[in-house]
Order: C-alpha cells, then structure tokens, then sequence
C-alpha cells in the first residue's frame, strides 16, 4: 500500500557523510514505472550513517547523466551510487560517463572479459548477437574505468567502484533490483567505500505502531512533547499504513535516552492506541497468538482478504483451519448456519449477521477462534442507515469472549476492505491478549 | 505489486519541450516514504507531450532545493514541477526558495489570507498555534511571488504557478498526493502553463498485454521487426506486472502507421499470449466475461487470494457465488466434497484434486463455473515429486468444459501465491472465450 506522510521534525543532522544517488532510464520518467532502486538504496545507505541528499532520476541520455554526477560533486557528496545502464547494448554509457566524470580511461579487464564471456555464452541463443557482435559486447561490458574496481557480475553485468579523485566516490550499479541488491555487500567491502564508511557513525532506529489514533493527534503530541524535551537529535518520520499509524525514528548513538523519553511519552498518552515498540506488524503478532489455536474465517464483503492476509505467513496452515467466503444470504445460510429468518430481521450487514457468521465459521471448521465480517464496500448497495463504508466485524473464542466493531471506514472500495481486514486482525490481537 | 524493467528501445525524441520534477521531503531519502508524487506528475506531463529530463528528490533544506532548481535551469527545461513545503511551519520554505530563483520578492496576497484564515479557522482545535502563531502561519502561507498566480488550497496550503524570467515556468504543488493531484488541473489552466503546452504536441499511447511469454523472447521480437522496421519514433517499455508481461508504447503524432505495423508484427509472432492490445487487464476481461455467470471457488495454497481478487471488482457480488479456503484435507471433503481416498491416492496436491475441489466448489454454491487451487506455496512443504511452486489449479463449467495446468511456478511464497492466482484468470479466461 502506498504510505501517506504525516509529519516530520526537520532534520538537524548536517554534520555527518552525504550521499546522492543516480537511477538511470528513460522509462523511469514516463511514470510507467516506479523506481525500486532509489528508495532501496537510500534505506541501506541511511542504514549505515550516512545523510541521502538527492535522489535524481535521469533519462539513458548520456549528458543527462553526466550532468547528473557533475550536480552532486558541486554540492560536496562523499559517495555516489547509481543504478542502470550496465547492459551490452550501445546505448548502455553509464561506464564510460562515469570514467569521464572521474577523469580517466577504460582499460579492458582481461579476467572480467573472461568472466563474462562465461556468462554471455549461456545466453546465446537468446540473444540476437552473432559471434562477432558478443564478442563486442563482452569486450564492452569487461571495460573498466583505471583505477576503479569491478564487481563481478550477478546476472550478466558487473559493477564498478570508481574513486574520484577530489571528488566522491562513485558506485556503478546494474538497473535489475534483484542484481543491485545481491551486489551491494560486495561494493560495500572495497576499500574506497570502507574508507567512506569509517568516516560517518551508524544511525540507530526504533518504530511504534498505533491503531485507532488520528494522525493529526500525533502532530499535537509530538509539538506538546517538543517543548518539554529538545527532540533535535532524532528524526521522526511518522506515515499511515493500512490504517496504521507509524513512527520511525532515526538518530545517531548518544541520542538513546532522548529517543527513550519520547517513547515513554507516547505511551503515556496513547497507550490504548500503542500496540508495537519493536517494529513487529499487527500480522506477526496475530500470527504468533495464534500458534495452538485454529481459527476458522467468514467473509462477506472482504471477499477473502482476512484469509489471504493471514495465510501469506509461512506455517499458517497449522492454525488457520479454513474460510468460507459467502457474499449471497443462500450461502450464508447453507455454509455458515446463519439463520435465515435471522439476516430477514436484521439484514445481511448486521452486528447480529456478523456474530452469527463468526460462531458458525468456527463449528464449521471445527475451530476455537471465529470471525465474522459482513458490510457494505460499495461503491453501490449503501442506503442511510448502513452507509457505504459501513462494516460489522466480530470475532469470537470457544471460551465464550467475543469482540465487535462496527464503524463506518473511510476511502473506496480497496480502502474499506483493507480497512476492515486491519480492523478485524486488532480485534484478534486484542481477543488472544486479553487476560482470560 | 513492483515492476521489473525487461527491455527498452531509446528515446529519440529531442526536439520537444522539456520539463523537471522536484519533489521534497526528508522523509523520501530515508527510504521509509515511496513517493509517488514524482511518477504521478511524470505519467501527467508526458501525457500531454512533455518529456521528462529528470526526477529529483531533495531533502527540506532550503540550499538543497534551490540547487535543485538550479541544476534544471542549467540543463534547459521549459517548466519545473516541484511538490511539498507548502505547509505553515517555518521549515515549509518551497515559495522562498522559488521566489529568489525567480529572482522576485513575495508579497502578500490578501485575498488567499482571507481564503486561508476560513480554512486553518477549522483546524484550530487541532493545531498548536495560539491566535498570534494562527496569524502569522496564515500571513506565511499567503506569501506570493511577484507576478505569480495562486492556486486555490486544496487542504490547507494554496499552490503556486510562478513564471521566471529567461527560465522556466515552475509549478509549485502540495506535497499530500490527494491535494497535488486535485490542483494540478488548475495549474494547467494558468496562462504560463498553457503557453508551454502550445509549444509542444501530445503523445500517443498503446499498450499490448501478453501472458506466457518470456521477457527475453520479446526482447528478440523488438530487435528482429527493428531490422525490418524502423521503430526510432516509438518508445517502447516492457515491464512484467504480475506474471504478465506489459509492453507500453508512446510516440507522438504521425507515427501511428509504425505503432500498428509493430502490433501486427508482435500478434503475428505471439498471437497465442497476446490477450491485449487495448489496455484491459485480464481482472476487466474475466469480469465482464463472468457477466450472466456464477463461480465458485475452492482454494488452497492461495489461501483466499482468488476470491479477493475477484471481489475487487464493483459489483462482483452479481457473479461471485461464493468461495471456500480449505487448507485442511478434512475440509476438503467435508466443504468441498472431495472425496477422502482420492487425497489419499493422489495426495492433497494433484491434477485430480484440483478438479475435485472445482466440481466441489461449482456444486455447493450452485455456480456453472467452478475454481480448484492447491498447491506448495512453501517455503516449506516441497518434495521432490512436488517442490515448492508446484500447483494445480482446475477451472470447469457446467457445460463439461475444464481446462488445467499444474506448473511449477518461480519465486517466493507470495510471488508464488500471486502467480497461481494470476495463472488462474488465464485459465478462466480461455474457458470463457472458448467456442462451446
């Protein structure tokens, strides 16, 4: 899902190492295509201390890249990484820009040459190359900017770390997400990035999940808590994810008893809300309480996502005993046990429709843990009484404890759906913590 | 789900007018925040004929941003579109930093104060400004540059089309997506804007959708037509979006005869996995085929996916008769109906239990097209015989037709979920089309 910013407290953190990053490629810019590589980058590299910034996109023009590199030395980055255009083909120039920007020749590296040779064979008979034009390209892909180390490849083209002399280091990587990532340790270990690393100190993290507080609350809390204590050495991101709240916290080492008091102040205030310090989702710990339980599932407007939600976690088949998804009232009926005469009295999205559904999906499945969802997630079928939005959730224990909600979620169908699937996973979370 | 760049002819195109994205926001180099501003405004522009030069993301200090703006003057775009820092805090500084590149002083709009002071008067309670701080954040926010033209707040913070001169028109834009994307019409609307859009001439679009064919085959198939067709005033992505491989073409006008000689020449080659050639996804295809229909769906391994996927579509509910999520083999024949010795014999993950479950699943919800899903999702679970992505899936109808495959599906747990799901509208699809 698509997380939207909160709010933030501005970054005071102008002391330490920066870093830009360059993500090649044209289709990048048209915005058919989302960008993995800068977000991905980005966090490894926060990671380890060290302040992102600018991320550009530029297109596989090579004066827009070169461009791009020229930017970031002007504005005193110590490290660069770029993403793309390491391929065979002629209009892949992200090695020689870089050499030119660092001042010096590609030289052919024999034993890379070889290498990829290896490589490029194996794709023979995929490719349009007759033995001349492989032969180019494998002499291509093997150039290396003098002084620069090669990465060796993961799919068909290595990587490169290029010292700059009076400049930043620059990281050449290949576009593909799965090869820029497996091949990020090695870059790491070269030594003009270690000598960049020794330079910058580790930033440490924490993250807090709250369900059911306003983002706006936060806002308030974080300004309250700002003028009691100087929260300037942290740096709070806090976004909605699946109608949950997150806080991410940054700092760098010192800052721990700062971060501490703030946390303890959050939980003072909000503790009814606060239900993750240790960065664990809703899903792990409802997967966790769930261990020696079964759990039996009834679906109406969510159509199954409770069940796909709970069983993407490997292992989940020892407790999740089954589902029924039963949008039509015969369904209900036949499936579930759900009275008749009962979803007549009520009508089909009711507290009354939704606990019925939950007790019948766990005789069903012979479980010990039932839910029942039943609502309206539009865009049709609302009227004023049960508004599009509207949902009745319940879940229910063979011991007799049951949990009900009914609220009326905000956003469209994709929204209200994913809505009461969260909704319903704290209500589990809730009923499997509550003191028996 | 994250798309994976395959393969992509240059951009030819020089000639048109250029533009440059800024979208700040400390929170994006953290790489906590995907932002999706940047992507939605570069998807906008090109439709309307505007190349993207480059993306930036920049951090919230002032510097960094003006550099930012800079750098685009440097490499000769017409118009900039910059978004976030538009809010009342002092920290929120885009119209300063935009204001001095234009080289011009803010000055006070009275009527968007007026404007502002209604709508921050009914965030009052849930601001931390006392009435003093309420004035002077109004008083900021209705800050404009010389010459420029105010957009109407959306929320809480008005935009800005601000023209520069002997530079290029920059558009100022909220950082919340829904307030960005809900001004962006008025921004087009300004006189500035619209005269850059009267110098330049509207892309064309086409997108092909095929399933079953390797990335690496249509990569053969563009270099093959492009040595008998000369694709240059095409630009051509192709991306894998769950499980199907998408093929984007834009161009502007005049090459609509190469576009269609590029179709043509595709469906001659791979007419068997061309489903697609007018944007629809299989979801819109086999949801209008189901029309008139009732399915039944019995699930495994995905768990509940299908049915999900499904009932995203509005008014699902019309053909959707039901589902069952049967992980256990008890439930299995118990919901379902499958018959225990045949599990026994052909164990839980088989051709002839995926057709049980379909004729299960079509006979307890009375539907005439019926669904069987299972499968090794792994991680664990696999053997030799029946490794980790091994899946069977069945569809069949009432009229006798059926149709199955049991591949073996690459990836994760989830990708292999999601692919299974994904296989299974292919198959739902073909059964639909099929001649009786």
């Amino acid at each position: 899902m698509p997380a939207a910013l909160a709010w933030r407290l501005v970054s005071n953190d102008s002391a330490g190492v920066r870093a830009g990053i360059v993500v090649t490629g044209t289709e990048l810019l048209s915005g058919l295509i989302t960008d993995r590589n800068g977000p991905w980058l980005a966090q490894r590299l926060g990671g380890l201390g060290i302040e992102v910034a600018h991320l550009l996109c530029v297109g596989d023009r090579p004066a827009d890249l070169a461009a791009a590199l020229r930017f970031l030395a002007d504005q005193g980055v110590d490290l660069i990484a770029t993403s793309g255009g390491l391929g065979p083909t002629a209009d892949d120039l992200t090695a020689e820009v870089v050499a030119a920007f660092a001042g010096v020749p590609l030289e052919l590296d024999e034993s890379m040459a070889q290498q990829i040779a290896v490589i490029l064979a194996r794709f023979r008979h995929l490719s349009r190359f007759d033995s001349e034009g492989l032969r180019a390209a494998n002499r291509k892909q093997a150039m290396v900017p003098r002084g620069a180390t090669p990465l060796d490849p993961i799919g068909t083209a290595p990587g490169l770390v290029v010292p700059v002399k009076d400049g930043p280091t620059v990281v050449v990587l290949p576009g593909p997400p799965r090869e820029l990532q497996q091949m990020w340790p090695a870059a790491l270990a070269t030594e003009p990035v270690r000598d960049v690393l020794s330079r910058t100190l580790p930033f440490e993290f924490a993250q807090l999940r709250l369900f059911g507080l306003p983002e706006s609350q936060i806002a308030v809390t974080l300004r309250d808590v700002g003028q009691a204590l100087d929260l300037t050495p942290l740096e709070i991101t806090t976004c909605l994810r699946r109608g949950e709240l997150v806080i991410d916290i940054r700092h760098r080492p010192g800052a721990g008893a700062t971060r501490d008091a703030l946390i303890e102040a959050i939980r003072a205030r909000h503790a009814q809300y606060l239900f993750s310090t240790d960065g664990t989702s809703v899903d792990d710990q409802v997967a966790g309480l769930l261990r020696g339980h079964r759990i039996g599932l009834a679906e109406s407007c969510t159509g199954g996502l409770l069940a796909a939600r709970l069983t993407e976690v490997p292992g989940s088949s020892d407790y999740v005993a089954g589902g029924v998804v039963a949008y039509s009232n015969a369904a209900k009926t036949l499936l579930l046990g759900v009275p008749a005469d009962l979803i007549e009295l009520r009508g089909a999205v009711s507290p009354e429709v939704a606990r019925a559904m939950a007790d019948g999906a766990r005789a069903r499945f012979a479980a010990d843990v039932g839910v029942g969802i039943t609502g309206v997630a539009g865009p049709g079928g609302g009227t004023k009484a049960k508004p599009v939005g509207y949902v009745c959730l319940c879940v229910t224990s063979s011991d007799g404890s049951t949990l009900a909600s009914d609220p009326v979620l905000p956003g469209d169908r994709a929204q209200i759906r994913d809505r009461a699937v969260t909704t319903t996973m704290h209500l589990l979370r809730r009923l499997l913590t509550s003191p028996a």
